[in-house]
């Protein structure tokens, strides 16, 4: 009896320490603030029993855009890079492809001339890259190389360098019943392969730029996927709003972005009823990270646009943005 | 201290409760036999922590065909009976198509004309009824009509009409630890309308046959979604491994089906390493419910058509098939 009283005295002290755990601050790497107070304030709003705004767990959908919301992506989204670094295997099995263009100009090394290549080149490079091989080979091929690759400023694993004030979010929103959803622009295929390790998100709660898949059998009669050059979601502006139906089906309580590809997310987002939280990281900090906009006279970029049209939106349709600079007391 | 220790004495209850509730049977509507036994085998053995095909519970999904698995799909699939019940409110917009065919023909009420209509003749109207409309007003229709629409033999709601043992199953699952889907040849939005309710599995859950969607603009500038009549996933065959890819992008480890449609996402799923439960429904009871094949000289069928070929593949490959005469006490 002794040890079952034991066991009991123990558990309560699980019990206590469960419930009071945000007595603490669930967001320490935040700095005090408009942005911190805007997550705090939805979380009680729409968790709190028998509150006007309070949502049923089932309903609690939050949606993260990856790059330049969740982890770095500057100066170049970590997906292309993994598709440039691909280019000398596919040429291996596919010869034909040696000189012929863009692959040629990947191959030269000639990092002046791969920073030049357009729009159009990157693609070829990326449905090549991204096509063609079983989903199960190209799962493992993405686990080894984000496992090794490294950012060059940093010199650390790309995985390595998510914000923990994100990281925070997530953890936060997760332990007050939210579903929390990868939605990106990115490959949904590449997204899964490290998103569970990475951000706690499971492959089926990662929404990204789909191709299709083509079902067939190996020599020995053995079933497998194979994943083919067709596009399927276009993830990005109203492609977000539209893969967030088609994968979830339910419109999101919280969104969160940096881009103008994210805008319709958020504007999807805000529209609905009750309390809704979007938030959009203004990346305006050049010392502990990047400051690119061009947004508030911030540089100008082609990775991760904000401009100052998508900041007067958000300032005029009450969503919040996250100023790096002054709203995160750390970055990573 | 006394009021504290009653608590705990109460909840020393409740987890005994929870932790015993399966010394109960999980399948009381299921008969003794090697169906029954095959999912109760297949539960504890990839449950049983320690145990040599233990599977992580992050990796427990299992899929579920709807239409003859989940609930009755003969004399005509619920979703086509709702897209013929829709031509005369489709005609009223659209005046236009009152003297072509085959609206005309759905018009005319005439049953024996209707039940001649061609498989590309039926695909003309689902495309024109499951589509134009926005998501939440399709949404609310489907709600409003399969809350009133009976079924001609029953004479009860078609969600009335699930499957009780593939009910208990579903919940079995649950109960240790898996995620459910339906993986239907059926629309996705229009089975995510009732899915909830009447199985307990969410909108985020439900993968099917599912067109675009166009984000836009109302007067109002408010964004909504408006239904296309362009195809994203045909989720049948092939369509359905791909599907499940595409919206999970985990392989099952458990897959429920009834016909040809489904034999590819059997294939898929028993292909995996470890324990993987394949099990397909016969329908064998023409008195309780319905009898259809080809298989085993069952009559044929169009709809849900289950072949003598499908079945000897079960039976080679180790699926289990379901008698519905046999193994299942009680249908409803």
């Amino acid at each position: 009896m002794k040890t079952i009283r034991n066991k009991f005295a123990l558990l309560a002290i699980v019990i206590a320490g469960l419930t009071t755990a945000y007595a603490q601050d669930p967001l320490p790497s935040w700095n005090d603030g408009p942005a911190k107070q805007a997550i705090v304030d939805f979380v009680h709003a729409t968790t709190e029993a028998g509150g006007a705004k309070f949502v049923p767990t089932e309903e609690r959908i939050a949606t993260f855009d990856q790059d330049g919301t969740l982890w770095v992506e500057h100066p170049m989204y970590t997906q292309v890079t993994y598709c440039l670094e691909r280019v000398p295997a596919l040429v291996e099995t596919k010869p034909e492809l040696k000189n012929r263009e863009p692959f040629k100009t990947v191959l030269s090394g000639n990092r002046e001339a791969i920073a030049k290549l357009s729009m159009k080149e990157l693609e070829q490079i990326l449905a090549a890259t991204l096509s063609g091989m079983s989903v199960d080979d190209f799962h493992a091929e993405v686990k080894k190389w984000i496992a090794a690759a490294k950012d060059a400023r940093w010199k650390r694993a790309y995985t390595d360098l998510t914000y923990q004030p994100m990281q925070e979010v997530l953890r936060y929103l997760r332990d007050s019943g939210y579903k929390t959803y990868i939605v990106t622009g990115g490959g949904q295929d590449f997204v899964r392969a490290y998103a569970e390790q990475t951000y706690g998100i499971p492959p089926e709660q990662v929404v990204g730029t789909a191709g299709g898949t083509k079902y067939g059998y190996d020599k020995n009669g053995k079933p497998f996927l194979t994943k083919e050059p067709k596009l399927l979601l276009n993830d990005n502006n109203a492609g977000k709003p539209e893969g967030i139906h088609l994968m979830i089906g339910r419109r999101p309580y919280a969104a969160f972005g940096n881009s103008t590809g994210d805008r319709q997310m958020l504007e999807y987002t805000k529209a609905g009823d009750g309390v809704r939280l979007a938030m959009i990281v203004l990346h305006d900090d050049a010392e502990r990270e990047y400051a690119y906009g061009p947004a508030q006279g911030l540089p100008d970029t082609k990775v991760g646009t904000f401009t100052q049209a998508l900041y007067d939106e958000a300032k005029k349709n009450d969503w919040t943005v996250i100023s790096m600079k002054d709203d995160w007391k750390t970055i990573w």
